[in-house]
């Protein structure tokens, strides 16, 4: 388990307690996960919010700050004399603590009689998405596990957000890990794909690649022949000639920052020259949309004018048509851009998933629209010095959105639907990477990955 | 999803309704389990009973069986238009149910109502093993949540254990597939391995080679160059010449049948002389064993004769000492074999585990032992044909354990601390194959892997 200096945590914990201001805050550390019986575990994965303040990568913890006494406590338990003998040695929880910045731990069963006594003050706790961390909650606060979720403390989740949103220089020197993992999964790809393959031997492919850099998957991967289908987790698929490949995917460095890459390729040495045409589009909406990053501009913007980019190439090809204006202003595009531009990226692939779009993505002023495609855009708000996001535009052949909306008479001034017939079958293509926004634009994170058709093509015939 | 013809699940049901008797059996079926928030999964694993009798591999499926209406029903929602956009077209739960034999489903939330308008007659339900399902018992069937786990029915587990146990020919082949990716994992491994590697990229490939192969991980690989931390989930060291590396994994075939065999070589082309008489005690302890195997034998038999052959070995190597029935009916072997010979195998590594010990491997006749060693084994009764189990024989010199026995003095007339003192640092040795009881004795499943000592070492030269 590698940490973060002793001071890193301490500053995180400072300014969230100067952010809260008063109360109890509560963080639940992640169990062990139970796959087809109890002791048969998922690879752990700890709570990131835990992560960041208090830095310790391991099953049944959880801590409190008492920020008007200024207290802070790990509960958690050593290893039992049979558990060494049977796990090996770990240095004791103390000496773990201690060195994240923290002097008092407890037996983790002193927990529930802490928070009684305490139950008189404001308990802030962030809401949970493990079933056994809201029962827990339910329990030990007395508060029925339906209500939960609508519990949680805005105050602290606010904090969180404020905190976690802007990344360090160790914690972009982190990501860059992470992203570089990614990219040598994407290379791998890229190599060894070949026709005839198929999907989940190219899975096996990144996934141990993954592994063997010391990184974990930091979400279930894409790879599919099928890039049209958006949440695609079947890897069951032939790798066909002329058909593409697209891969999103990507892993979480040592420390748990997240790498997330998305590269379509062709399954053969070469793109048809339709591929071609579509991918070129999407391409200039990822660079038209990489060039207007900066501190200040509204994401959402960011996001339109890449989907603005992408109906003036799907025009060209005459597979829009109209005022691209109105077009882009009614949502005519999503029948081909049907989520969102990009998101946060940090502990999580998502960052702060958990903590709920409207803190993480939008604010009080900005709030998320219910339009289809601007309603799966996770980011809108003004971004910061210190956001590291991804962009990743794509153009999606989805044959029942095309019929429903054909049937539907939907945005026919702007689409010509009998043009689209002819790529019902097309699939879909996107490109992913993650940028760091800087004083002035942004930066691309991690080492160069092949984007362009040519480099693309180049790699795919060796 | 592939799943067993129809009257397959058919027939194990009506042998099901015939051994419970009465009463509704309810069956949960797994839900997506989150990592670091919600929509982030882990790679979802169906529950193992519910796959036997049901056969779907998908979450957030339930099913009941009231066995005195003779009716059946699978509880699960179709998808939504707009989840057929994300997540592409699937056939309907109908469809998928009519092909394991299932005339009526109805959507999830209509499971409660059922249940509830059935609360006068016996609801039988099986032990749960996460939050989320102890969480819907609790809610639907009124019991709190902390008496759920003594709530399950003893009756519809002992018929669960009594069909799932005996496997049948189309469950041995697909046990023989999941092997035979475990087979070439180990392979892979073998071959690959080199001084200066570290564990995590073996991890990479042998997980990558599980993946290519269209399995997954049955359990959480040990990969480990200390052999003697019996559950070592810590990847990080790195490969020296003179260790061994122990390697305990497997994979799942497509229908999530378990392969389990662990595998013990050098580092370096070859062992040393003092591994070769470690691992040709081992060696001789698992023939032994497997050439006891036979209906109608006690595992704890089997199990105990393994360890009168550690214990001769290790006498002979001067390690023990004295009469070794006696030492073997003490438990003093125990500190070099801490654990049990074997266990269950089939749709859970560690079949049936969820359904607890005292069914699986105990009868009401034969308890389970609470000495150190007896203890730790699973399998106790008498063995069937058709029963699938590992046989994992090993020697392990745990140095915390070690000092333990000795400043307690114990076992100090059939144990020579002094000479033991010199394998301090030896780190452990285990070799494991899943075996069919048959007929008359048993059958090793899967294709040949290389256990004796000139076998590996050969393929470690090359």
């Amino acid at each position: 388990m590698s940490t973060f200096p002793k001071d890193t945590y301490i500053e995180r914990r400072n300014r969230l307690k100067q952010k809260v201001g008063t109360g109890i805050l509560l963080f639940l550390g992640n169990e062990e996960s139970s796959s087809n019986f109890k002791d048969n575990w998922y690879p752990f994965r700890q709570d990131s919010s835990f992560l960041y303040f208090f830095g310790l990568d391991m099953p049944g913890l959880a801590a409190i700050i008492d920020i008007d006494q200024d207290l802070e406590i790990i509960f958690g338990d050593n290893l039992t004399t049979v558990e060494v003998i049977w796990q090996g040695a770990h240095p004791p929880l103390s000496e773990l603590a201690e060195a994240v910045g923290i002097k008092i731990t407890k037996p983790r069963n002193e927990l529930p009689e802490f928070l009684g006594k305490n139950s008189k003050l404001q308990i802030h706790f962030l809401p949970p998405y493990r079933s056994e961390n809201t029962q827990k909650l339910a329990e030990w606060l007395a508060i029925p596990n339906a209500e939960i979720s609508s519990r949680a403390s805005v105050d602290f989740i606010k904090a969180v957000v404020a905190l976690r949103s802007i990344k360090t220089e160790e914690e972009i020197k982190e990501i860059n890990k992470a992203v570089n993992i990614s990219v040598s999964m994407h290379k791998k790809a890229m190599k060894e794909a070949k026709p005839g393959m198929k999907e989940y031997q190219l899975l096996g492919l990144v996934n141990g690649e993954a592994l063997a850099l010391g990184g974990h998957l930091s979400f279930p991967p894409i790879i599919t022949i099928n890039g049209q289908i958006l949440h695609n987790h079947n890897y069951s698929n032939t790798l066909i000639p002329g058909k593409m490949l697209l891969g999103d995917f990507g892993a979480e460095s040592a420390m748990r920052y997240a790498g997330d890459i998305t590269r379509t390729f062709p399954v053969g040495p070469e793109f048809s020259s339709s591929q071609k045409e579509i991918y070129r589009i999407v391409l200039s909406a990822y660079q038209a949309a990489v060039a207007a990053l900066k501190p200040g501009i509204r994401f959402k913007e960011v996001h339109l004018l890449a989907c603005r980019k992408l109906a003036e190439g799907l025009k060209e090809l005459g597979l829009m048509k109209g005022n691209l204006d109105d077009a882009v202003e009614s949502g005519a595009h999503a029948l081909f851009f049907q989520c969102g531009l990009g998101h946060m990226m940090g502990l999580d692939v998502h960052d702060m998933e958990d903590l709920g779009e409207e803190y993480v993505g939008y604010t009080d002023e900005l709030k998320k629209s219910k339009a289809f495609g601007l309603r799966s855009l996770r980011l809108g708000k003004e971004l910061e010095k210190g956001y590291v996001i991804t962009i990743e535009p794509g153009i999606y052949f989805i044959p029942q959105l095309i019929d429903q909306w054909q049937a539907d008479n939907l945005h026919s001034e702007y689409i010509n639907y009998e043009k689209v017939a002819e790529y019902r079958d097309f699939g879909g293509i996107r490109v992913e990477d993650a940028y760091l926004i800087t004083d002035s634009g942004s930066q691309i994170l991690g080492d160069p990955l092949e984007i362009e058709i040519e480099d693309v093509e180049r790699i795919r015939k060796q």
